[in-house]
């Protein structure tokens, strides 16, 4: 491994090779950080040469600041992403299906992060398997993508239909959507987890960013 | 309340009644009970009217307890089930649904518990929603049926899919097939607790018997 | 299964086949959503031809929302449930009983559920096993009823009762009442689901709407 | 608190004065211990004065070894408990309950605890609340009993009953029986912690001596 | 059983006779009502004879409407209890401890049912094991108690120590008192469970009110 | 989708088209069948042209079974797999980490799973955190894979550190490997789910056949 | 053990000679007590001769009142810790460790404790594991260091790979940050006791007090 | 870091430079490897200069591989540990005490890992809460240790109330003793990580190996 630069904030030590070394860039993770931590942060980055620098979970206080410090940031609202710098052009497919509309939030962070890494996308909302054939209906969708990112919650068992017919890899997104016995996305995760259909592969509970990362590096793959 | 008769056997003090108020008959669980006990308790139901008299969870060893003192009894090895007595004419036709083979001896507990309940049933075993034409190649059979009892372990995932097909109740048995992530049962019990579609109502985890018992009722009920 | 319409909305795709494929129409659960999507949810359902059109988990907020849009919808503050178009003429009776006053809001949920869905409903609130005689009070209207459910939290023993004294499917609705080991309505879940007395059917945590999906179904079948 | 006398056994360090500290001797839990760790214990209980010595968690090895060195020892086989020395002549009474036949084993070592703390017992076993009015046909025995002892698997929900119609107190033991959400007695732990009834105090899930030693010390609080 | 009077205000079937048939009067949970539900409650329940009338979980809002109702009605604001009537005398003596000041609500909980018992109490508060001389410096106090109520949070570990120096029994309340892996009481609930010492009873988490109930009934048996 | 073809066993209805579909085979999970229901199944799936049939958690009796019927059959007694007909020459290179020894039985079924996937497999085992120079070593190949597979039980943390390295996709799986807190594979679950770096995919505990799965569309889609 | 002195508060009882049996004074745990009650334990341990005397999770109104009464006092507000008195010049050198900005606030509780312990601290933040060469560059660190304190949410997997590295023992400390199948910690509580290199000694989620009490002890001992 | 030397064996990669870099050797878990892989690590640990080499969780079929090989190895069958080459004269004194007999297996794991450090032991066995003078008995032991370790089952009391007499650090090892609400060690788990006193430091559950490790540390460094 060659030598790795650093930038010591000393609240924060920013990986800045990182985007060299993994292929995705190290993104701020706000929740947690201070607004003036986060845009500290996102100085850094750019600095390190990040294009663009890019935070995560980001409220509207911390939005506000970023945006006073750089008037032509984007924040994605839906995402509570924040982008400083310009989106690459993109390239390939990602499906990215929800249960429900009440997934949209997460199903909007890996929209966002396929675009911030350059890849291209396209979403269909409230697939739930209690309708099967809207699932049938996205079969041609499906068939087109380079690889589909499924984000559900209550029982979680869209992925395990949609693997059952295609070929591509389904990212598994659970997430806490539901009450009760959905225990904050346990039950949805537990689904995924133990999916009847292989082929598919689970993040965190709403982790909409690591599922992004995930397929954007599938369908990165597939265009090369 | 009508005064109710009780079978006083000392470790177990039998509800002879139990059929004329509820339905259903006192059933013996085997499990826990030594086969002299089992043999015992079937005994005194017999002494009560009970036609059949009937234990579930029946190792081999009572098993052949209750064939030397009943040579005529029916020993239903897949379910684990015992008769004495004999069954009645059944009427109605309950679908019974498994999602994978290993889910076979819960759905065979209810197939046994449908045939002592006078109720007719129709088994399709391994519909997975893995491959979900088979599902809907079932659709007719469900819309055929009074009810449909859906047996699954793994990701539990059935229930939801046909729920969404029919205006039949859906029972669903969790089942503890599965590793890892299963939990012995647990993710199949969540996701069936939180389907999306509505219209299914759960047991508890391997209960073949629970649920066909409802399903009887259900049954019988649409055909009064 | 014959070709099914779909209202898509870009954030929603409603299923406006559904009721006559499952006697249940979709429903909108506006929790997750913004009014403005709960009322556009609604505007499509009505649009395809439901009457009534139905939220469930309706806030102040969204109920404003719908009572600004439709002055003649029907919102049920109890049950957190609005209804836009005529209620069914009922039939039949379901019986919904209570553990105790505090359950009462997720009764509502059902008998609201089951006016919607043209069921007549019977409610009796506050019927804990400490005061078993208040159980058996109850057996009369237990023995009019087409169906019970039964609503409890904390230690959700009541379902089992009832069960014994009847031979009616028993509907059971852990509440998330209690504090403590009462662990937000899984110690209400467990006992339910391990309930002595066969009969006894449960749904999520809270799940008014599904239990009364279920009753509504049983009845109607009764009616039949 | 004046000295007390300890016997070192190297790996063990019995407390001689127990029994006269709290009312209740050191016992051997026999679980976990060699056949001659347990028969070391309880001659030096004896040494130290005890009447009778005691053991708990007995299987038939241990009990061999006890019987061997020994022979007038008193082995329970049900209870898995072994005595050696005279029983004390009890007073009062206690009733102990079970829900089911199964619980039979851990009803047995309440029963064998309170005969080694000199205190009456009566048994009446399978008084599930799916037969409601067997529980309403005990109450005269309720009436008459120091404390009542409820030892319950499954849905544990007898104790809730119990508690209602009684003011003696209930002392309520979950069991290990059952199965799926059973989950080795946590189901019915949870159901008795959260017990609609004031006056149930709860004990380990299959700790029958544990329940033996606080009834009878009520029962003979209730004697003075 | 006798008939029981019941008083009907639809939303709570109050049960008045429940202090002659278990000692304990029906006692109003306020949580989950609103203030008027609760004032009804007790107005019903002076009617029915009690005396007093009596709620727990009261927080300010209902507590301002029980004062507007009944002036003279007694508010410990620490227990959050209130009454209406007179408190009886009392008899006997209960020893209260707690393992540290963040109990003393709890605490506050088991000495206001135990004042509305008809029962004395003596509270020792902070008495945690960190500095055991603490511990058996009450010593005298527990001997001379009837029966002690340890309420402890975060290891739950005074109960097993005090319960080993005494023939009273403990009655042992975990708290939801502490962080991280004290998991809102679970810690101190299991550790209690599985307290060394024979002679533990526990309560669910943070339930002064059940404690309370149990201790009054063993110090009046003792007084008898 | 086009017509699926089934071959109906009656225990089991075997997906003939699913390799078509999804690009991998159905493949008979024998745990939970008996030995005569694997060889049925294998017989059918060969008749049906799969190339080769295979069966995973393949134990003795099975493999003797199968080993009976198709001499040349290759068990793979590691991975409990075996396979009937020839396996595909490999294209690509997938990268299989273990964390210890241990993880070796679950890092075989990957192996093997690529195997009959016509994917090649690089294996590097005992690549545990604690020497973490080990992990660095393997950097190389790491870098030269299409894709990583790392396979670790007790505290999971292997992906973190390998997928923090490179751009690879990393599919990681927990296994049950680990006493006490481990919880069966629970601890490396959360870990692995939790981890920090992006790029980490996870499938169930144990899960070796998933995880070659993916990897293989993983390594084939690179190869294109 | 001699006489230990007391402080009696009727609210709390403060153990004056803690310090001088364990090396840690009784410091007042301020969650849970009001601020006057905070304020008059603190001038009770002053008085008892505690230098300084020291409060824990302290809030803002109670920081207020600390100051109102002792202008003097120090507050550190990212560490939530309070301090009268003089805090005594630093000893040894222990390394607190990080591995993300949001586990700052736990970090800077243990920096305080080891603070007012008499024992000097390095800090160095945000050296997560995606980033090994940022461990490998605090190697010098941890040489030069008396011992390690590892905070860490998420997957908490630094612990394992700084323990590799270092004779030092490493505690180990899990924090509350993350989301999903984080669990509030409890993903990094379980990586951290099933670490799989040796040396790993761990406290309870976010508890900074514990880890900066035990490092100060093992420095201390070093310094000896 | 120099570079660190591996030996290879295929299945395994042996941390030749672990001692001199952490102050432990790598030592072979043999759980899950067979016993002719245990012998070869055993084998390449001592070609790389351990001394001992040393193997954990030996059953008797490897102790005896092991013996066959080395006649001259020890196996201390109690702790289940096989050494190979002599063991370091001891310095310094670790105290090892065990809440009840049970506890015994994980303290003479303790012991011998010790040992096998180079560092001196006192063990006293069965110094449970229950009887708290056995407790204040060891005062003296525990103020003459340079560590101390505690090992205890079911309610795991006993660290709380040994760090609460000492200055010496308390090394905390829940163990798998106990039935029910004991859950295999996690009650003891949870009470230790939720310890009242400070300087109490926890192990992974029966993980007698990593306390041994931890105090011999401590004690090496006091020593120095």
């Amino acid at each position: 491994m060659d030598v790795q630069r650093t930038a010591d904030l000393g609240f924060a030590r920013l990986d800045l090779d990182r985007a060299e070394r993994t292929g995705t860039p190290e993104v701020v993770y706000a929740a947690g950080k201070t607004p003036a931590q986060t845009v500290a942060c996102l100085a850094a980055l750019l600095e390190g040469g990040a294009s663009p620098a890019w935070a995560t979970r980001v409220d509207d206080v911390t939005a506000g600041a970023i945006l006073q410090r750089w008037p032509e940031a984007v924040v994605d609202v839906d995402a509570r992403c924040a982008f400083v710098g310009d989106l690459p052009a993109p390239v390939g497919d990602v499906l990215v299906l929800t249960a429900g509309t009440s997934d949209g939030p997460v199903a909007a962070e890996v929209a966002a992060t396929l675009a911030a890494s350059g890849v291209g996308c396209t979403r269909v909302d409230d697939v739930g398997v209690a309708g099967v054939h809207r699932v049938l209906a996205v079969a041609p969708d499906v068939a087109a993508a380079d690889a589909v990112v499924v984000v559900a919650g209550m029982d979680g068992a869209l992925p395990s239909v949609v693997a059952g017919l295609t070929d591509r890899l389904v990212v598994a997104v659970p997430t806490s959507v539901g009450y009760g016995a959905a225990f904050e996305g346990l039950a949805a995760l537990l689904t995924m987890l133990t999916a009847c259909a292989p082929g598919v592969l689970v993040v965190n509970i709403d982790n909409g960013f690591g599922a992004g990362v995930a397929a954007a590096r599938i369908a990165r793959s597939a265009q090369r």
